[in-house]
């Protein structure tokens, strides 16, 4: 029975500000990037998604950023390897703690933001993150984008890099994304996606934006919720993979 | 044979500010309370400290603080409990992965500045801050003022609570600290101090401002190393207790 | 023909989290309490708000407080009296800044959240939020709760102090606002609260909890626009105050 | 006769952390490059910071930089030019509240750091800073590095744009700074770098790094205030050129 994993960002709560709807999407997803204060996420709120995915039987991922909550992370800072490095060792930690009072632990990594962008081809910061998780101890896997730096950089230190697609973007036929600059970055058809996502976790493949069918060697699919919108597609995309025989579960 | 801890804040430097001399603090103390990132200490500096720490064989606390650093954790912020209480938990977390990253790992808690001198009396923060170390689940001793509100809490929780003296201040005969609007609050001679803490450590008595011999229970020593002069006092102090026969070593 | 003003909290996004719906707000109001950066509002929103308050005829007031971001300025913060004036006064050049850019200017100070209720009876904070206003030199109104201690301290400052009513609070008899530890603190019914602000309006009084009327002579109606109900409200308040004929025009 | 403007960066203190001898600084600058609280320099420390200015006669520069307090403004930040110019915006107007407070006023902007270092080739965010200096409203000078983009922006934009050269920098032939990277990048005898200022204030040019006499066109030097060594090398400088004849002033 074919099997795959669906992940999304939460608990980017910040104090008095919401954002999302987590608990929309813990009934959609196997694996929650949970925020680790430094682009979002203040220590309640943190704690509150943890018990909440613990419930959902959901499981946590750190979602490591850059120190910018004034920029939700979205920003490179250019930071030294050892901040870098430490700044994520920090978060892994801190999460780490608040998922344990929940009766649950960090079962791997997703960078966010910036970083996860910047580590696609920057050597020292996809270092620095790779080293922040061998000294966190615990060899966690990490998701990634394919073909990246940081992937490489991943599983030559002996952790495991886990590929991610995303289900609501377009592909070229040569397996990148379509550049956001794009008019058609971005899709919006939730049974157009359901299908290729299907395809994806079935055979492995799916089709590119000028229709050839590319291979996509990805165990995780990334969902987004932070709209209504993105919402209602997360729960059609695991209904339609449900429905398609496809078990859906954490790759950890 | 006699023994006392000694303790002293240290990894309160932050991102391009240093704070301390650190170096020569380890040398004086058997105990580091490290700060954790929400009054001072960024990462590399926790991190940095931590390997210090180690190397000389000083025991890791965590110096848990409001989040205030603007403020360096001495103003009081009237957070609610589980406010509090998750910020606690988050600083131990990630102060626990840094320490561990250097081969060593957090032994007990000191409550930092406005918030150590809260907890003396505030029913509901005391409360949190011993709900956030039993959430984290070692069972971590906690180093307090004797007779605060905090070490009740903590010690009805099953925590072992510590009670400390302050090298460096007068007390009254009841055993309270001489106010900081009194112009004898401190106290500046090496030898007088070193002199009444060979007392504490020996006998369990330390001289009051008004002459008399007090019980002083304590198992701990704070020292101060935010000045060169605090630090030769710490130094002195070591010095002094060693010669009278005691010996240097953590509670922990 | 009477008049009142109407007030209202804006520009309280932060980077990528928004709040409230500014636009629906600057429909009902005649003044605008922009956050400055310290609870909320981050320069480019602070900016943007100031725009629109301009292009809607609204008048800006800085609205200035704790440097708080993780609890939007809704916790007290024991800082000194010249760490509050100097805070308060780099929030006010800030705005200054920020709303000469888009044309217009701050006309009045009202404090914010923890800040706001502090200074109903701390005399020192209270005196602070003046001395800033007096520093800042232009010797702007300040908006404050009636009979408060800051309002007296404006007054003997030399500043105009503008007390306000909430419109969406009941009263005692004595004039105080019924705690939020009541049941009936907060009031829903649009159509009673529009009834009770006309009163304020025409009569300088309103109907208090206990069905008495009493004197409120506020020159301010406080309305809340982070709901849904909230922006209904206030715009049932704006219609109905019109509909009775009160003109609505800043105090300023 | 000649005269130069002598500047260095103050007001880099934040909290409970000190930085500099700003004291010592103002006896030897005629202007002073003044933290606005994004790179350092909290509220306090500003006010007093301007206050001592203004005592000492020392002209107000505004040192805007990233919204980076964990990197001292030193690391690049990847924001939008719109962030960029009302982050700068909001810091010239904080600066301007609390310079006013103590009777003086900012003359010119000095960016510090990184985006000093960005905005030498960083098209859009030499822009940003140009275009909020105009939107301030007061065509404030803005002191650069001789040749960077942001230099003709600046002067396009009609601002006065104003070169400085580095007292403790070695200069290649072609007038660049020699890289830090290399050995021979800081100059440390005092003597020398008086020599080669007196030089620059008097005929417009220096010795570059192979001995040659190359032109500089500058009206400004800049001095380091942050080490004991420096602050020395920032009397004699001033003293050499005072001794020589040049005359110290601001050139705003």
């Amino acid at each position: 029975m074919p099997f795959i994993d669906l992940n999304s960002d939460v608990g980017e709560s910040f104090g008095n500000w919401t954002m999302g709807d987590d608990a929309a999407i813990f009934a959609s997803v196997s694996s929650a990037n949970v925020a680790c204060g430094f682009h979002a996420g203040d220590p309640s709120t943190i704690r509150q998604t943890c018990k909440d995915a613990a419930a959902a039987g959901v499981t946590i991922g750190a979602h490591v950023g850059y120190r910018d909550l004034a920029g939700f992370g979205r920003r490179f800072v250019d930071c030294s390897a050892s901040e870098l490095a430490d700044d994520v060792l920090y978060q892994l930690g801190a999460l780490h703690a608040l998922a344990r009072s929940a009766g649950s632990e960090i079962k791997y990594v997703k960078p966010h933001g910036a970083l996860y962008n910047t580590i696609v081809h920057h050597e020292v910061h996809a270092q620095a993150v790779v080293d922040a998780i061998k000294a966190f101890g615990e060899d966690l896997p990490v998701l990634l984008l394919p073909g990246s730096v940081a992937l490489a950089k991943a599983e030559k230190a002996g952790l495991r890099g886990v590929a991610e697609a995303f289900a609501d973007r377009n592909y070229t036929p040569d397996g990148t994304l379509v550049s956001r600059r794009e008019a058609n970055a971005v899709l919006h058809d939730p049974a157009a996606v359901t299908a290729n996502m299907i395809r994806l976790a079935t055979e492995g493949t799916l089709v590119a934006v000028d229709g050839s069918i590319i291979a996509m060697p990805a165990d995780s699919i990334c969902l987004h919720g932070d709209t209504a919108g993105a919402v209602a597609m997360a729960a059609a995309v695991r209904a339609g993979l449900e429905s398609a025989g496809v078990s859906i579960k954490s790759f950890a």
